[in-house]
């Protein structure tokens, strides 16, 4: 079998450079038979060249080729979706049906076909208009994107079908994707169908490309070259750190989705009133798909009671109850080992598991510790780890103050949960805790456990350091997401007919401007543009 | 005369440290007797305790009482005019009038009552609602921020009055104001106006606060501290570059203006029908305030031809005449000396000035230089030093292809402004330059030099690396500006009267909302808020 191609400008060829990988089957434990090519610096180069290029003439092309291209591909998608979920199952264990099938897959061309609307309406790149001085501005493409997706959505934040693309895309970048070593063959079958839709598309070479994997220090080079305008990671936060690292040195905006132990607070009077609805959805938020989620629920804060005391034992049994779902490799599988003994080595309690499961599959025990509150304060630092998998940590306070302490010392995260009584009981509690925890979180949830991330235009997918490299931005929801991969400008006294369409007077895209202060889709009156400019305020 | 206070957690006090510090009147070259503390870290962690302090007090508070600080602090500038303009002329040279007392201070109190405008309406936060899955986020303070402003804007850019100190108050955060060393007595009196406006607004002790110097080491740590949200820069791109690495390390925004060469392209057909018109634009932008703006037309791109030679000569003749104008201080004119000696080292031409001005007063000879395109193609890095002062540079380029060549090897820069005929002759060319020109700068200009920076919705003033540190912010215009220093928050499934207003279903602030994807003010209907939220999309 020879090494599957790479696609660089326009064209599927064999990478220049002869090591090698090869998938895992998480399921059987077996290595999968094809191999990919780990490309070294010349296909990278090769690839930010043809990127280069490609950008402006994308930038010439109408917006509707590119709206059509992500409709298009979302719909080849969706009549390859067997095709695609059974390769993507052998990648990395998880179901075909419902999770690949029916939630992925559907989420992701979802994504694609928002990002289509928006590549549209250009509701991404709030439009504004100062008619008195006739400054006219709006968000515009950053350039080419190089995209790194994870190890746990093989589709909705594939590098080349996922969150990141689509908005890349949508905005008028082109994008360098790299394939997750994890499930290079699902990509690889992902990239046929983009290429397809790109060429009916008639887009411009080198608006997708794709390789499989390189070294680190050549990922290091390439977040910072010159010839790019952005990276989109989402992965470990080692990895994300050398990334934001060399890109920030380079002046090149790098976003990065990184950890999250994603806490919950679960109030008492909301566990004295619904102990075994609560006991369930915290089950089924912490081991879902074993727990391989940015969000899922790392760690929880009660208060010490004979209520928490019944809430941890009600948690502890559905663990041991629950089948064991394999993890996506054996990195996982270890660092999720690795995550657990830190824990433990910080003086956490092991109330079950701990330990890798005996066959074939990559599985490993449910597992849950306990810890008080006394003890995570003195290593707090240990105690954030982020064990991604199906382990998670109690932290039980002794009292309100303790509980805020252990809040005050909580690093960014993606999202924080509190459960609270209908009542109404566990209000005062609540009015203390949540402005500690909203400061340090992108996403508040009330009642509700923080897996299960709407694609919507009011999602944070978001949050402060390291959670992710910048607490503005969004890696879910269109537009916000999308407004990513752009750059501001500005056009200061710009003859009308030179304008970008979104800042014409006659408004040919019908997208919603801000114009003298107001949000509108009206057009100017005709001839606005031309007046000449009028200068106020000082020069700087 | 004892050591000026500063000012901490609500009180001007003694600095804890003895080493100070003394101002330069640049028009008699005298040393200023005042003296100024340089404070030690003992002084910052004070104010960062108190900022962090304040931080949560600042957002319990009603808008109101920000926006009423905020007018009420520009109506005390306003009403002390003369006695701000008179010492701001002494530490700086900056004429009384126009600038300083009808021009700056009018800006900045233009600044000051449309950020309070923006603490009312809530156009900076974005709200959005999804009726549907009842998910809402806006944007929302970020937290203390720490304000550095420079030497060349004692009034519009102070770290205690100018644009970024506004939008960091009008959006809830505590600011810790960093004089200039260059205008200590100047912002002394102006903190003065901003606590009795806190005091009367009865602002969180701790919301505004001041120093006037530290070490470089004490500011790398200040912008890396955990208490920290924000930093906000203007400055040089040494300092400023320094400061970003020790931010970006940490995870904490930073945002830089930093230097800017702003090129201006003049066409053939705009210099052959408007010589004498450009000559004169072009040297009232390059030598105001001995052209002391971070918007200076620094660098030229003439194609070659008798046009371009009479224009160089109306130039120089122009340049010849024009009386000087004192640098700010001693190290603004020996960095200017040196950065044209920088550009004739490598290669540039001195057509006229070039030396420091004889006399008391702070003066450089008005300077010019040229240099050939492809001298310039050679050197492109050290032509590209920003020689900030009364000296400028132009290229002249043999051809289309060597003015498309000089424009591919910019750096980043605030703007770019392009020259072209009236009767279409030029469009040919700058339909080639523009798309090259434009993804390099902030703002495009037609026809107009850049200086000049109006205070606008849709102004940008910021533009990609290293102009600044992130392409997708302004430091200039109100809603924009403002959003540097927030953080984005999702609100999932939160109940009804726990939301910020800005995302209650009543609208009480009246706010523009991007609402189910449109733009309203209107209220949600009473009761959306309670559904249960309906759960989409895969997890993550």
């Amino acid at each position: 079998m020879t090494t599957a191609p790479i696609f660089i400008a326009g064209q599927w060829k064999q990478s220049a450079s002869s090591p090698t990988f090869t998938a895992f089957n998480p399921t059987t434990g077996q290595t999968l038979p094809q191999t990919f090519p780990i490309s070294a610096w010349s296909d990278i180069d090769a690839t930010l060249t043809a990127a280069h290029n490609a950008f402006h003439a994308l930038h010439a092309l109408p917006r509707q080729q590119i709206a059509n291209f992500l409709t298009d591909y979302a719909d080849r998608l969706d009549a390859a979706k067997d095709a695609i979920a059974a390769i993507a199952h052998q990648e990395t264990g998880l179901a075909v049906a419902p999770r690949l099938a029916d939630s992925e897959l559907p989420r992701t061309t979802n994504q694609l076909r928002q990002a289509a609307g928006a590549a549209l309406d250009g509701s991404w790149a709030l439009p504004t208009i100062d008619t008195k001085f006739n400054i006219r501005s709006c968000l515009a493409p950053i350039g080419p994107v190089f995209v790194m997706g994870p190890n746990n959505f093989p589709l909705a934040y594939n590098a080349i079908s996922g969150g990141d693309f689509a908005a890349a895309i949508a905005v008028g970048n082109p994008v360098i994707a790299k394939a997750h070593p994890a499930h290079p063959a699902t990509t690889q079958l992902l990239a046929q169908h983009a290429v397809a839709a790109a060429q009916a598309a008639q887009l411009p070479p080198g608006t997708i490309q794709l390789i499989y994997h390189m070294s680190n220090e050549d990922g290091l080079r390439l977040v910072a070259d010159p010839r790019l305008g952005a990276t989109g990671f989402t992965g470990s936060r080692r990895g994300g750190l050398a990334l934001k690292a060399a890109a920030d040195a380079a002046g090149k905006p790098i976003y990065l989705e990184m950890s999250s132990i994603n806490p919950v607070i679960l109030l008492p009077g909301a566990l004295a009133e619904r102990p075994d609805a609560i006991a369930d959805e915290y089950t089924n938020s912490a081991l879902g798909t074993a727990g391989q989620f940015c969000t899922k629920p790392g760690i929880t804060i009660l208060l010490a009671g004979p209520a928490t005391e019944s809430f941890i034992s009600a948690v502890q049994q559905r663990f041991a109850a629950r089948p064991l779902h394999p993890l996506l490799t054996q990195d996982v599988r270890r660092s999720l080992a690795a995550g657990i003994q830190t824990w433990q080595s910080a003086g956490a309690q092991l109330l079950i598991g701990g330990a890798p499961a005996a066959g074939p599959a990559c599985c490993f025990a449910n597992t849950l510790l306990r810890v008080s509150a006394e003890r995570f304060l003195q290593n707090s630092r240990a105690l954030q780890t982020e064990a991604f998998g199906n382990a998670a940590l109690l932290i039980v306070a002794d009292s309100p103050d303790q509980a805020a302490a252990v809040v005050e010392t909580l690093e960014g995260n993606l999202t924080g949960s509190i459960y609270s009584a209908i009542t109404g009981d566990d209000d005062p509690l609540y009015a203390r805790l949540e402005p500690l925890l909203r400061h340090r979180v992108g996403r508040l949830l009330n009642d509700k456990m923080p897996t299960g991330v709407t694609v919507s235009p009011a999602m944070n997918h978001g949050g402060p350091y390291p959670a992710t490299g910048h607490p503005h931005f969004t890696a879910v929801g269109v537009p916000a997401a999308l407004r990513r991969f752009t750059q501001l400008q500005c056009f200061d006294h710009v003859r009308p007919h030179r304008l970008p369409p979104l800042l014409q007077d006659a408004n040919p895209m019908n997208a919603w401007r801000f114009i003298d202060n107001r949000w509108t889709t009206e057009p100017l009156p005709h001839g606005d543009g031309h007046r000449p400019a009028a200068v106020s305020g000082g020069p700087r």
